[in-house]
């Protein structure tokens, strides 16, 4: 059998992780095309090297890259988001599919998310405003308990985020969809307690899983239930919010500032808005880069329990989105 | 007996202060002018406010501001760096000399070290060029234990950013004129350490006094020392520097950014080439400020240790010079 690499990876990027995972998997064949018989012919099952593959790892795909593959048993992304996976209508409807979570990916998000908001609690942004127009003027002492952070989506990643927010002196309250615990956390959970979670987010991040319940959630009524001068940091995906309503409330002096590593569309292009709002930071969709070299040995992981019959980790409730 | 308040504060600073102070030391007197005689005749002990006062708590006071007060028993610092006090002449020499030693201020200063080096790991100020310029380029994961921090000087100050960078996954290294002991961070001290421990500096953080011995440290000599591609953070004074090697190093490439929070000259000249330089960070002195809703009961504490006959808190040697 052999191991489908279905990616968007560049070749040098490709390269790294086929070594890091023939590294890891010694005894694996890989491929990291299909036959072109494929393009033909998508219920070509005869074919050679498709017959033979039983397990895809995936990142980004283009749509139907695992269509027609009749021994297929497992789909591992090696990204943390499967919400563009689940949109392909092609993808095989009863192969388990698994999610990265690689510790090292949490460690980064929660290290974006400390700065963002070391940065707004001591007006590191502002700063940089007052060296482009050489103006001095020190910011009085703001300390990290007089700051509430609001965590949306209590994963994974809000999970590392809110701990590592909490160990840093922040007050840190934590929502999500389902009922979650944190420790040291005061968590809340459901769409009724949401406006009174906002009520209180001087700060609030977003690492929700992108579903159709949490689409759009960060529009005008969200942003009218924050604090005045709040700030919203999205790390989570561009689709959460409405970006016309973001710019209103920034622009109206509702929130003071937006820091987005993910955008509706991505690259943001040129002319988006956002990229010259003196509000706003635009970050690259880099707050919690997959890191090829643990996360080859997390995928691996998962496929050598296919291989000798234990529990896969980290399967997707295709139903819940995540 | 009576206390001065000698400060260069402005009168809603100074307002704060004293209401801050009073209410701290409810039976105190508080002056926060000296006997118009002053000016006249620097000698003039026999003038009924000046003869009263014993205490004086200070800030970046002016020259000559504590001259010819015949009981005075103590100077406490409401600042951290007492160099510039030092620099009096007039400074009366015998009367005990007290720094600001505030954990509060140690705390936002170990914050500012971590924020600088969070933007310098994961590339955050590379993402805000990136901005101006609308340029999307995600930059590779760089972990923090792939990080070597060099934090100079291990007083108080150094001490808390040491172990702040230390819990957030750096690799650690110390140095300090003097042998210094942090749990946990490899210290070196004496000159002659000095040029191994820059070696491993990826990120240079100067947190040391300001003394004959460290003044000019930071020089070409030190730049040429690190390793190429370091980076330099000044959370001490603008004298530690020499501007001009620090300019060569960052055009050279030697250096790849300086974050500077303090300067030769302050407010930083608008003509200063460190305002527009693409690799340097200009922060308007607010590393660590005071914050006199702590800092006022510190002071506070001294003055009651003064009164009840009990050992005087963080006296400075004057000969070291802190």
């Amino acid at each position: 059998m052999s191991i489908l690499l279905a990616t968007h990876f560049g070749r040098a990027e490709l390269a790294q992780w086929q070594a890091l995972l023939q590294a890891a998997l010694p005894d694996e064949i890989f491929v990291t095309q299909r036959s072109a018989a494929h393009d033909n012919d998508d219920n070509n099952s005869d074919n050679n090297s498709d017959i033979d593959i039983d397990i895809a790892l995936v990142a980004n795909p283009p749509a139907g890259a695992l269509h027609g593959l009749p021994k297929l048993q497992l789909i591992q992304s090696l990204w943390a988001g499967v919400e563009t996976l689940l949109a392909d209508a092609t993808l095989p409807a009863d192969v388990p599919l698994a999610r990265m979570v690689d510790p090292a990916m949490n460690a980064a998000m929660a290290e974006t998310a400390l700065w963002a908001v070391l940065s707004l609690q001591r007006g590191f942004f502002d700063c940089a405003a007052q060296q482009i127009a050489r103006r001095w003027q020190p910011l009085p002492p703001v300390r990290a308990n007089e700051i509430c952070v609001v965590v949306l989506g209590l994963g994974q990643m809000g999970r590392a985020v809110a701990l590592r927010l909490l160990q840093a002196g922040y007050r840190v309250v934590g929502w999500s969809a389902r009922e979650a615990e944190v420790p040291g956390v005061q968590c809340l959970h459901g769409e009724a307690a949401l406006p009174a979670v906002l009520a209180q987010a001087q700060v609030l991040i977003n690492l929700l899983p992108l579903t159709a319940a949490t689409h759009g959630l960060l529009e005008a009524r969200a942003f009218a239930q924050m604090p005045a001068g709040a700030s919203v940091v999205n790390l989570a995906r561009g689709a959460h919010v409405v970006d016309a309503d973001l710019l209103a409330a920034l622009d109206s002096g509702r929130l003071k500032r937006a820091v987005l590593d993910v955008f509706q569309t991505e690259p943001l292009p040129p002319a988006h808005a956002f990229w010259s709002h003196r509000q706003v930071t635009v970050l690259p969709h880099m707050a919690a880069p997959t890191d090829p070299r643990s996360a080859a040995l997390i995928a691996a992981r998962n496929v050598r329990a296919l291989r000798s019959g234990q529990p896969l980790q980290h399967l997707v409730n295709r139903t819940r989105g995540y």
